[in-house]
Parts: C-alpha cells; structure tokens; sequence
C-alpha cells in the first residue's frame, strides 16, 4: 500500500472528533497526525484516543510540527478563514467544515489564496455522499427521469439546538438551509436565477425572541423553467426528515428516512414500524466516511475537489438571499443580487 | 326503506354519465327521473342505459316534467349560472360540477340566489370525499399531528389534455390546480392569506403555444404561519399523481398514489410494482359515491351542504389570485385582492 | 346491448344478497329474476330491496316461474347437490358457493350431471379474481419469475366464526383452508403430489372443545420439485391477512393487504398506518364482481367455466387429505389417496 | 479506559480477516495480538495491513507467543475441536465461526472441555445481532405480539456456491439452514419437538449430482403448538434475501430485506428500487461489528456467552435432523431422535 496521507485536524469538538474516529477506523490511506485545539484538555484527549503524535494550539503547530499533507479544519466558523490562508501559505490541502466562512467577502479572500496557492479544498457538504441522494442525483444526471422539472428537499431537525445556538447560528438559512441550498444546486446540477423564501417561528417563540425562524419554505427557480422547494422545520417530533424527490419528463424519484431496523409490528391498533433513526451522526455516518474518502484520494491521486471553494460560496450566497427574500417579502432575483455583491459567476 | 331522493342529470358527457351510473348502482335512495342535454343523442343514450323516464335537452323541461328534487348539473361551465338559478326557483338543490362559474361576479350572482332560495348546493370538489385525503384532514383536524405547520399537495396529471381543451380550459390554476386550492383549504379548515405561484411549459411546447402553462408551484401561507405548496404537472409518465403531507408540531402524515394490486415483483433488475392507477375516473371512483352519497343524504335529511357556494367561490378567486402573482412575478396579498374585487369574507 | 342473462338466485342469506346486489349493481347483462329461500322473509326483503320479480322457496318454483338462464347457488352445503342436479336436469348453467358440496361421492355425481347435461358450472372461489391474487399467478404464467419454486399462502381471519358455526362448519380445512387449497392450485397451475398439514387450537379453547383446530400449516410438494405452505389462523387481531409469495428460478413476486386509505403517521411513538381492511365482504368486493362478470360472460357467450366441477371437487379433496395428514401425523401421497378413493384424475 | 481484550486470530481467510479489520476498526476495546493460518502468506498479509505483532501458522504459537485473551476460531470446520480444547487447556476465551463442530460427538467433547475449563465460549451465529431481526425476538420476547404461534423464515443466497465448495459443505441444512436453525430457537426462545424437512434440487443439476439440494423447505413444532417454517434456496436472483414474520395472539412482526439506499424510481415502466443487498459480509456488517462487541464485553466482564456450546449443539442437531426427515420422508420426532443420539436436554 501507498504511504498514507497525512491529517492535521483543527478543532477538536463534536465533528472533528467524527472525522478523526473515521479517518482512523473506516477511511483507507489516512492519517491523522497532529490536532490542534485552542482547549488543550479536548485536544489531549482526542489524540491519546486515537494515538495522535502532535497534539497543539494553533494552525500554525499544527503545520509546522505535523507536515501533514492536509488540514482537516472543523473550528468555528470565523476561524476558517485564517486557517485556510495558512495551509494555502504552506501548500496544505483542505477540508473545511461548512459554512465555508461568515462572510461572502471572507469566502472570495478564501478563494483567491485557494487559486493562487493551487490547494485542493473541499467544503463539507456531507449529504451529497449520502447513498440515498447520491441515488437521487445519478438519476437525474444519468436522464432516467427524462428532463429535470421540480425538486422538493424535506429537511427537518428531531429537535431545536439550545437557544444560545441559536444565537450565534447566523440564522435558520444559514445554519441549516445551507445544506439543503447545496443538495440543490448538487441535484440540479445547475444555478438557480430567483429565489423566494419565507418563514415563522411555529416551533418555540424562543427562537423568534433570539430574533430568528424555526419554519421555512423556500421557493427556487432555474434558468431552464426547473423549479425546486425547500421545507424545514427545527423540530420533527418523529426523527430526523431528510428526504428529496425529483420529478421530470420521463418519471420521478424519491427518498424515505433512514430506519433502523426494517421490522413492521402489526397489533390492534395499526401497523406500524420504529422511529427513523434521530441522531445526524447516525443517520449520516456513511456519507461522512464517503466525503473523507472521496478527499483522501484526491489528495493522494492529485484529483479535483468534488464540493469546491464556489460550492461553498454559493451556499452561503443562497442563505444570504434568502434572508433578504424573507425580510423584503418578496422574490429575490439571483443575479441582481449577485451583481449588487460584485459577484462574478 | 324512504321514498327516494329524484334526480335530474343535466349534460350527458363524460362525468354526468358517471355520476348517472354511481348514482343508480352505487349510491342508495338516489333515483334518476331525467336527463338533459342540447346533444339530444347523447341524453337518449344515457337514458337508455340506466332506463330513465324523462329525456330533454333543457333544464327547464327536466325540472317540469321530472319533477326532481335535486339538479346534477354536469353540462359546460358557462351554463352553471342559469341552471342553477332556475333549479334555485323552483326551490330544486343542486349538485354542480367545479368550476361553480367561469367568473366570481357569475358566483357571486349563484351565491344570492341560492341564499334567497334556500336550497343547498353542492359543489363537485370529489378529492374531500377520497379516503386517503379524508384522512389526511382527519388527522389534521383530530389533532394526531399537533398544530398544522405546513402542507404539501402533489397534483400531476397522467397527460395533457388536447390542445383544443387546454385552449377553453380557462388555464391550468382554473382547470387543475382548483382541485388543489380547494384541498389545501379543506386540509387546513382555514383561509389562506398570501400566495406565490410560479409556472413554466416544460411537458409541450404547444401548450405554451396556446398561452397556457403545464407545470406550476404555488406557495401559500395562512394567518397562523402555516405554509402550503401545490406542484402541478400536466403530465406525470408513471400515472395519477395523486398526494398530500401535512407535518406539524406532534408529527406528520403522508398518502401514497393508489395501485391496481399489491403484488411486488423482485428479478434480477430490481423491485418493484405496476404503474399506480392512471385515469381519474378510476382512481377517485369511490370519492365520487362518497360525495353523491353524501348529498343525496343531505337532501334526503335537510342537512347542510359539506362544500358550498364560498368552498366554490374560493376555489376560483385563488385560481384567479394564482394567475395575478404569476403573471406579475410577486406575491399576492389575498385580502387586499379580495378588497380589489369587493369580496366581503 | 344484448338480452340480459337471467339469474334465480337461491338461497336470500349474507352471501346471496351480496352477489344480488352485484348483479343488480356492478355486473353488466345481468338481472335476477328469481329468489329462493326456505326462510320466505329473506326470500322477500331482498326480492323487495332488488325489484325481484319471482320470490318463491324451492329451487323448483325458481326454475319453473322465473325461467332463468342461470341458477346462483347460494344455499347451505347440504343443498348444493340438489339444486344443481335440477338446474342441470333443465339446462340451466349454474354458480355454485364453495364448498361444491359436503363428500366427494356428492361431488362426483354432481361432476355426472354437469357433463351429460352439458351445462356451465362454476365454483365461487372468488379470490382467483381477486387483483392482487390474479397478478401473481400472471407473473407465475407468464414467466416473469421463471421457473416456479415455491409458493407460500398467509390466510388469516381477523376473528374466529361463532362456536355455533365451528360445530357445523366441516372443520377448519373444509371451511377456511380450502380457500387456499384452491389458491395454491389456481397460483401454481398444477396438481399437488404429497401433503403434510398440522394443526394446533391457540386462539380459542373452545375451539379445541367443539373438535376442531383454529391454527394450521399444511406443506405441499410437486410433481417439478416446488414446494407450497398455507398457514392459517383464525384471529389476527390486526386484520384480515390474506397474502401470497411465489419464488422462482428468475425472481420473486409478493402480495400485501389491502388497506383503507394509503395514508401514513409519523409521530413521536412511531410510523404507521391504520388497520388492513377487516371485513372479507369489504376486502374481496371486487373480487366477487370480476368472479360474477366472468360467469355471466361465459353464459352469454358459451365459453369455458374458469372454476369448473374438478377444481370444487380437487379443493375438497386437498381439505380430507389435510385432516388426514393431521390426524395420522404423517405425509399424504395424495395419489395414493386418490386411488383409495376410487377418483380418477 | 481499560486494557483492551488481546485476541488471537486463527484462520486468515475471507471471515478471519472480517473480523480483524472490525475488531481493529469498529469494535471498541479489543487488540488483535496474533494471527495463525497454516497457509503463511495469508497470515503475514493480514498481519501487515493490520500491523499485527505476532505471525504463525498454529493455535500453540498463538498461544504461546501472543498471550491473547481470547481465540477467534475462523478455521475450517474440521480444526475447531483441537483449537477449541487447545484455548481450553491455557484458560483462553472462543469465539468460534460456526458450525461448532461437523459432529455431535465432537461438539460434545468440545462442551466438556469448555465448561471444566469455565472458559466463556461464543459461536458465529451473527445473524442474532442484525438489528432487523433482533428486533422481531424483541417483539416475542416483550410480549408485543402476544403469545407466539407461529414463526417464519426465508433464507435465500444470491447464487450457489462452486461446486467444489457444495462437496465439502456438509450439505445444504448444515452449511446454509444451520444458521436458520439457530435463528428459529433463537426468535422462539424454545426448542422444537418435532421437525418436517422436504428438500429439492431446482438451481442448478450439478448440486444434485454433488449429492445436495439446492431448495428446501422446513417445518418445525413446538410443545406449546408453536409452528414455524424454514424456506431455503441457494439462488435469489434479485439477491440475499433474508427475512423473518412472527405471529401471535396479539399481533405480529415482519422484517424486510436490506437496500443499499431509499430511493424509489417511477417512469412508464413501472414504481421500483434498487435490488436489496446482495454480498453477506455487506448484509450483515453491522452484525459482526455487534456479537464481536458483545464478546469483547463478555472476555473484559466476565459476562455468560450469548450463544454457548448448547446453541452449537443445537443447530447441528436440527440439521441432522433435517437430513434424516429428508431422507427418510417422514416427520422426526426430536426427543426420540435426541434419545437415540445418546443426547441430554
């Protein structure tokens, strides 16, 4: 076998230390050498569980001590930035946790270090690697539903994050539209032009004294007259809702939730089976180990990055357009928008 | 058993036919005394199946020779108005087709005759009477899913109709999505207050031709927060695309298409089932027994009607309120285009 | 359209006023003109409900005052043999309720009469027209599972007859089994070579009491090598559970209940559905319709009957053959029992 | 956290090196101290890509060099008994692929070594721990279907093994059925008193001129009444298919086969999905990584065996005696056939 590629991993919480377990146990042709952690005791902890030789701080020790081939950045948001410029300083491949950064500004610095420094980036967009989606995708593109004409993605939480969360998400859109806004643009394979996004506070009117939504829907439109809706909602009180369909001229194709187990119980009072699975670590596992395959072997083979700087910009794009559609009350046209930004497509 | 209820069939076609048979076969204390239509072959035909005593060709004659308790009326949309102000002067109910009128000022003009009259008036919205739909409301209504936060009515057609059709339909909104502005307010047992609606030609370029669309998503919201999306197609290759969620704050519910037989077939290239079924008439036959049922009992009982002249009416102004806002490209404040049109509530 | 065909119905109890009103309602060219019963107020409220003209007691009066193409035996099994050697004596066709008659020796002198008069007989098993059923043995018959390998039958009441009826009912394998003994002849297309069935009482000791078995698994074996199981109960709680599975060389083809609505509920206890329909008059309505259709043609028509006097007296044979399996405790060479009997093939 | 369990692995083939990468990648708390094949290059290969400290070709170097706490017996069939009692003698803990052993005589030995030893002893019926049908023994066990009455279950392979494998199988009840056998005690919590086995060769003639079968189908009987069928094949050509139903007084339980996504695909030509999984080792994955968990737990607690010698015993016990009711083409009353076999309970 070929030496493994090695993994510096920035931030030690929650989904770095996903990352670190998977890259360690299921993900051939890693290796996770150094991680880095402003807390120290979380990153102690995580490097004695999995054998990690450089245990540090900053980006900087991380790179220096640990020469890895690529950085594995899952630290907040606002610090991804910084990160990023270091690593492409270094010639340091990247996988950056999304949102790719806070700021459509700090996202075009991104990637102009990106360009320039010929990195390979690759924004964590897990649930393109979902088999489901994936499935869903290969259809439209592989034309078994003919022509593309609407896309609806279900996209509900089992449950809402804690109030100072949501504080700090940077809003509904932004903290979890975001993935659905990719899946969007990842199914249809193309751009959208016009946008139009409401929402409500249904689920707690704590979240709308935070200032932010719990519900929305958003409209999206295509060049080619596509059109594609997204619902989320904070809380499904039956697990975690994570489903899209996809109709066009020669069929349709659609997704269930994950379950887990396949049996069916039938007593007096209906027929019926458990829960969908709840947990997005559980239900989502799968497309973690795929997206970190997928990146280790570009790193390793020198391939292109399947989610890219753009990928990761255009979400956070959408978010942003989506909030001014919700708060304008009115339909949003992408380009004007775009050029209002001083975006070039 | 009580005498039975005496009907007049008015417009022989397709679903006056139908309604005949059910009517005669399906639904008890029903009794067909006459049949009018300015096509007198087609009257004389349908008489002859089902043996029915009068054949006319006005609604005049079938009133006064028949003598009936109730109009069926069947014939074109633009004869509603006349048929049902005369049955409303002879104190005659009436069942009629959707559309109530081609216009709400025509409504509006049935609305205050049938109130002066008393009589009860039923409009034909069958999918209220479907046993998946009507669970679907049960649910909502009976509280299994909490307080309603969005809803979803998937409405595809199995293939466009011919041209000639499309170009007297009065448009998709007036001839398809009705059945759907008419469900989402029987789902939700409320009014909506905002609409969006979006359309393209996507199934026939002919149907854009004749100044129509075959592909549509309406976005509406209510008082309360809660979301609804209608997607339309006028051509769904697997069959009648026929579904309704409605998800809310203690859970969700979800109905299937209907299929011609349980049997999953598993070989070599996969699992699966034959096509759901494809034409109307098959697929919603026991709504239309339920709903015949239900206003030959109310009749029979002097109950009230379970979809009236407002349900029609409604049905209409959001139809007309869909084509505003997707000509116009924004959307619609439902109350201030109801003001604009001086409809009081 | 052509003459209808007459029918004299005999025998005014649940069943015979079902396929009454069938005839009445749902079966074209059909009109019954005679109903017999000894019960003459059961003979009368259904001649009142239906428009009967002739309403009499014995199968006779029926045949001589109502001249009917065809006799519709609905009567009690004692009766069958009778009834059906009259209506051969004047050339009537004849439909008979399952079972065809009480022994084989009354089976075979029916089978003498049936063909010296040359007249029409079928057996009403009526889930050979069941949609779901007639989908497996079309998969089976047209070769979409290749060779045919295995079938398997679920039969399964929602809840056990009166102790009453289980005294006089012939057994569990007599009365309810021999459903499905003709289901795994009707789905397999051949005759069974050796049998080996089992029985057990766990739904009702009472049951166990009156002498009879309220669970059962037959086994059943080929001439080719496929093997078939029936497994029976007479409670499900949850339903009426009637399903087929038949596995072959290319694939595998598989039944599920029927439902009253296809709508589905997510809450926080888990996913369901309501109950499977419960009521077999309910779940095999349509059943009953195509299976009369059928016979009404074959009369119109002169052509073959689909259930002939071979398959009514094969269902009996398999339902003794069962009983003494069960009792011996060992496997029936059912040629060798066959031979024991004196029947031929 | 605690030491982890040391665990030699004995047999380097295709489930020997499963359960090293899982106990290496996916099962907390165990090291792979040692692997034995007498074919070195298996050994060494497994050995390097799992950095594994010790090589060898026997259980005493094993033993010997790697001071395992545990065996992982992966062997061929034959070998089982002296590693068993080899692991025995030095107080080393099993975990043993099944079957157990290819006699009852040899599984005897191997339970008295086992319980003088009192070391812990689990064998691979891995099927016990796949979350589907864990949960329909949970529904039995907790009483959610009521009281058992009958029990099914479908067992079939994508495609036969080679020829030359079938030779030396032991034949179809001891290679395939065992782990059937062991899923009916299991799900049943009891053991049958009497068994039914017919068997067929309808795959492929090469299998009957090996002297096997290729299709069987079992019946078994309980004390209580309980029934339940086996139904076996060694070609599912739409894949593995692997599935349970238990039915009870108060309902029941059935479980579906395993997909590789949730997607459903609609187009003119019919409603359908992938085919199910089709390679065992991917089916099953997660059953593997839950009974070697489970066993790490036991060795590390000091914990009973979940599946102990007498389950061993017991699956190659029914598939004699399935042999013999084959052969001998009558029912096998266990007991007896227990007795004769010189067997305590």
């Amino acid at each position: 076998m070929s030496t493994p590629v090695k993994i510096a991993v920035v931030g030690a919480g929650r989904i770095g230390s996903l990352h670190t377990e998977l890259l360690s146990a299921r993900v051939k042709g890693a290796e996770v050498v150094a991680v880095a952690d402003v807390v120290s005791k979380a990153a102690e902890s995580l490097a004695a569980r999995f054998e990690i030789p450089v245990v540090c701080s900053t980006v900087d020790e991380a790179i220096d001590r640990g020469k890895p081939d690529a950085l594995l950045v899952c630290s907040s948001t606002d610090t991804h930035e910084e990160a990023i410029e270091k690593a492409a300083a270094h010639g340091v491949h990247v996988f950056c946790e999304k949102p790719l950064s806070d700021t459509i500004e700090s996202i075009e610095r991104i990637r102009t270090a990106v360009e320039r420094s010929a990195i390979l980036l690759q924004v964590g967009f897990n649930r393109r690697f979902d088999a489901s989606f994936a499935r869903v995708r290969q259809a439209i593109a592989g034309g078994e539903i003919g022509e593309l004409h609407t896309v609806r993605i279900t996209s509900r939480d089992p449950e809402p994050p804690p109030i100072e969360y949501v504080r700090r998400s940077g809003g509904l859109f932004m903290d979890m539209t975001i993935h659905d806004f990719d899946m969007v643009r990842f199914l249809c394979g193309a751009e959208p032009t016009e946008m139009y996004a409401i929402g409500a506070c249904r689920v707690d009117p704590a979240i709308g004294e935070a200032g932010d939504i719990d519900t929305a829907l958003v409209t999206l439109r295509f060049a080619d007259g596509t059109f594609a809706t997204i619902e989320n909602s904070r809380q499904a009180v039956y697990g975690y809702d994570q489903r899209a369909e996809a109709f066009g001229s020669a069929g349709a194709v659609s997704t269930d939730n994950v379950y887990p187990n396949t049996a069916t119980l039938s007593n007096a009072g209906g027929v019926g089976r458990d829960l969908p699975l709840r947990f997005f670590l559980e239900r989502y596992t799968e497309s973690y180990v795929n997206e970190l395959s997928g990146f280790i072997g570009a790193v390793r083979d020198g391939g292109q990055s399947s989610v890219d700087v753009i990928d990761g910009r255009e979400a956070v794009f959408l978010a942003q357009a989506a909030e001014r559609s919700r708060t304008g009350g009115t339909p949003v046209v992408l380009d004007d928008y775009r050029d209002e930004l001083g975006l070039s497509g």
